[in-house]
């Protein structure tokens, strides 16, 4: 039997697998806007005849939700749909893990979308048919990436080494964190212009940094051109290919490829911003954005003026239109449709085996930093571990919403003791079960641990 | 490529096209019904297989958006739904018109109900497949007119020159607003009963007699036999057929063939009524009732006692039965399914050219006067423009809602004069972007114009 | 012209149609899982080709609403879903009786929940297509019964003298009510472990007594192994049965073939309960439990220990997995899609003409002593009549809800007489209209009624 998959993040995907959604993309695209196939109208693909797609979204949506259901359609599948959370079995405090796990027999692929960061993972770890993530939290919204490159692959532009500016809520948008992670593994030099206060995640800038082969360009370098500019990062494959990208001097190219705009998440904040940036054809009268795509994944509720909307640079629409192809070509691959062998071949994604996993599975100790993180959800958090990726020697990632814990002690369960300056030793995560780790030494002592003595590696 | 088309009001649609609507109607009606086609249930025609229906309601509904979903599916196709806007992206601040462009790639028609009037008509301004208007506030439901005319020819009714009396909220009521069109454009006459302070909106009254070729019967003619009537309309497609309609001195007939019914639309206005009509069986005791199809677009409320359920003159559930065959004929017509060429072969419907548009496109100056259309609401409204159709020299029509203004006043952007008592020069319109309109001298003086000295035409 | 058949009660349903949904259901069920079939997704079984089913959902749902469209889908047919009283026509005041009536035109099936006991049995009463009642208030679920039965069939248990426990809240929950009817029928013991104050309705009980063929076992006989037990029911097809059943000198067996877990139905009550059983692996240590099948409807809340999703007896997900085959059997055999000539061959059901039906139909007298019956419903009432099935001599039971009636008085509608101490004679029932009832002599009196001076039968 062929290994399930999900994709709950951009990098459960290998750029080989996002290469070939792109090309089966492309095909089914074809396919619906050819004028000579028979019917003008209401075509379908009809690879899928009969196939059943649930969406269970637990937050407001139309378009992901709409162009999910048309993409099945195209495809020759139905949808059933749960779209409302107050008429759902939510109302009766059903919990997500129980709700998959009994929609799996209703339907032969779930899409997911929900409040909290790493839903779409706790899902999936439930699921026994293939997982979509649909957007959980801040944490991520790989389908929309994947619409978004295709645009970019739509409007002429080459995937690799893009040069890409983005603008708004970095730190609440989803789709934002889906986007640097694969801008940067297709090479990309990403220009970061937050509003106030709503910068990328530390942890996204960690990985980006330590996982990615990005690099930060000194300011120095970019403040003249773009003061509005937080970060700057360039990308490498290899460290050669540096002069490749910025042939100016180590000044970034001026042309930018694409202009990405996003919306202040109100759903995910509780006040309201006291500025705010809004692009507009005054900002993109520089001659570096004579040739920009304007995306926007939408909804907009005002900082992109509606202006553009004439304006040939801009792009939303189409990149809005792209949806359906895109999503009937992720359809299709995990469900094995298409004449590809598709995403099923490549087990495990991008992400395959890299990290030790590290299964505090008990009450006491370390829990994820983020408090939207399902696992702090009283309700959902009771079908979650507290499990963590050890990235570095002395960092955990949370498996399900992917927050960095950069500070927290080692405890031993057998001798009681614990050490301030001590990283989990990789042999602990993968032989046993007899260590502990807590936030910090109040913690730790709270539990009734004490402190070794003496500085020493071992416990 | 041929025109798109849209079905915003029942005035879209020609006499020739709405005659077309009700034989393919018939035809999918008797399909359905057949009781020697191999299936008992579930039969679909099946003519459109794969395409792909939206409903997008901002409104509370069941029967108008399952029909169209009912009829879609009858027809061979599938449906999108996006039914309550508290779960849609409306909830994060999404306009309509950002919906609808994208709803365009998801579906190949969409079907709107939206609480403001005139949201049909600006979801088709920015719509690149068919717009049905499913209901738009109190402006207009142009196909439940069309189940209400078939049912009267499926209860053996002449559409031509009927006698239809109308009850209840005449005000609030979008059915009746296209009802009244399409009577008196099938040479109808129309007797007025509306629950007090609830009559026809003036602007209907003035499109009856100036547009629709009526003519309100002088009181003392009907007020004897009809004494709850407020106006009788009867309408002559030619002076000399006068007679052929009221054959009893000039007094309107007696037999009634429909008495239409309404509920109060409480949705739309913030009291509740001191007396509302209710037709029950002593009402209809008359004579003059005694072959009368009783109607009601449904729900109702009270305002039609449910002890006529059984009378045999009840229509009221064989009306809401046609919904599913009228709606399969208009999908069909304007997806091009059918063997009929269909409605695109009507460019422009009933409307076509006839009024010259004054487009105002600033922000100075008028503004509909009807504080319930599209283009008052705060994020809608920066999609719309203040666009208005010139009926007749000295009168406006909303572009929209199709509400009419009757009192504005004539300024010139160049010299910066005003007149009160100048028309809009046809020219001005068709050539020029120079003028502008005020709703009175107070605005026009506010906005820096000085009134012209002398009366003359010319400002 | 065939008898239209609704699935409103569990009893609605002879055991040789129940035996009949599950050789249906148990083909389907090869035919889905079936690793040879064309394609490991999606597979439909495709008899139903274009029938609609609708999903009119009153209240919260999201297993029961998408495993009826799921099976639907699966069958060849479709779907259309109000699954929102909010956005429904009944926001804007609408009946059920008027709602069914016209969605029957728009399915060929309408499958209904809602929150007032006796709303699908109303539904019925007026809809032109097949009814099934998916959860009526606190009445009944039958074919989450349905898919109980199959489930311990397919876990590999005889239906024929079960040994069933049953806890939580067996007053509120309408999945139990509906499951213990079968179970007595097919002959089963049953003891119920209710949380204290949510113990079976009276009028389950008298059911299951004095039609049902059960009979509570003395206290004495179980008490000291069971003493969580409230009730202990024995059922017998024939006397002589009851030594196969109770094999140990008159003790029930100690083998529990099923422990059946319920939430507490928060939406039922006002309050929260002090107390409620919890079901977890230490209270199943037992032996007698060591081949128990551990089931629950779900949702569940907290009273079945997430420990026990691994135990291999926990059965619940394999439960909510037959949903779909068995909600195909019920549909399949409704719409004569399948093979077997279905559940139209045998007329009435269970119970088929078994009552005399007293019809009250006046605004005075007895009306059900449910609270939350329909037709305490101020809209849904006016469609309803005080209906009662004359069970016994003295004893009424609601058309509606099945709530019993055991308290009343007799009066004589011509003599204006009452006497407390008379039965309904049953040629009064049959043969006239001049009797009524009262809940009491306080209420004869206050409609101007007097008592019979003496004591007689006649009044």
């Amino acid at each position: 039997m062929q290994e399930l998959r999900h994709v709950t993040s951009i990098n459960d995907l290998t750029i080989d697998e996002i290469e070939t959604i792109f090309s089966v993309a492309s095909e089914y695209l074809r396919e619906l806007r050819d004028p000579n196939l028979p019917h003008r109208v209401g075509r379908s693909i009809n690879t899928g005849s009969g196939a059943i797609l649930a969406t269970l979204f637990y937050e407001p949506s139309t378009r992901t939700r709409l162009s999910f259901e048309s993409a099945m359609i195209r495809l020759g599948g139905k949808s059933i749909s749960s779209a409302d959370p107050a008429t759902s079995s939510a109302a009766k405090g059903e919990s997500l893990a129980d709700t998959v796990r009994v929609a799996s027999n209703y339907a032969d692929m779930l899409v997911i979308r929900h409040p909290r960061d790493g839903a779409a993972k706790l899902a999936a770890c439930y699921a026994s048919v293939p997982v979509v993530n649909a957007g959980d939290g801040a944490h991520e919204h790989p389908t929309q990436t994947l619409c978004d490159l295709f645009t970019l692959l739509q409007e002429g532009k080459n995937l690799k080494h893009l040069n890409v500016a983005i603008s708004g809520d970095l730190k609440g948008s989803r789709t934002i964190h889906s986007f640097v992670y694969a801008l940067a593994r297709f090479g990309a030099n990403i220009m970061l212009m937050p509003a106030k206060g709503m910068e990328l995640p530390e942890h996204v800038h960690w990985r980006l940094k330590n996982e990615l082969n990005c690099f930060a360009v000194p300011r120095a370098r970019y403040e003249k051109d773009n003061a509005s500019v937080d970060v700057l990062y360039m990308t490498a494959d290899k460290p050669h290919q540096l002069s490749l990208i910025s042939d100016n001097a180590g000044k970034p190219r001026k042309n930018i490829d694409a202009m990405y705009v996003t919306r202040f998440q109100k759903e995910r904040w509780a006040g309201k911003p006291e500025e705010y940036p809004t692009i507009d054809q005054r900002f993109l009268k520089d001659k570096k954005f004579s040739r920009t795509s304007i995306m926007h994944p939408l909804p907009r509720v005002g900082e992109l003026d509606i202006a553009l909307d004439t304006d040939r640079r801009a792009a939303y629409f189409r990149q809005a239109a792209f949806g359906v192809p895109i999503r009937m070509a992720v359809i299709s691959l995990l469900l094995g449709f298409a004449r590809e062998p598709g995403l099923k071949k490549y087990p495990g994604g991008f992400r395959p085996e890299r990290h030790d996993i590290f299964d505090q599975s008990e009450a006491e100790g370390l829990t994820c930093i983020n408090p939207n993180c399902i696992v702090h959800d009283a309700m959902e958090g009771r079908y979650a571990r507290n499990r963590f990726e050890l990235t570095a020697p002395h960092r955990l990632r949370c498996f399900y919403c992917e927050s960095d814990i950069a500070e927290f002690i080692v405890g031993n369960r057998k001798t009681r003791h614990f050490s301030t300056d001590v990283s989990i030793p990789r042999d602990y995560v993968r032989n046993g079960r007899d260590i502990v780790l807590f936030a910090d030494a109040d913690a730790a002592l709270a539990a009734g641990y004490s402190p070794v003595k003496r500085r020493r590696r071992a416990l």
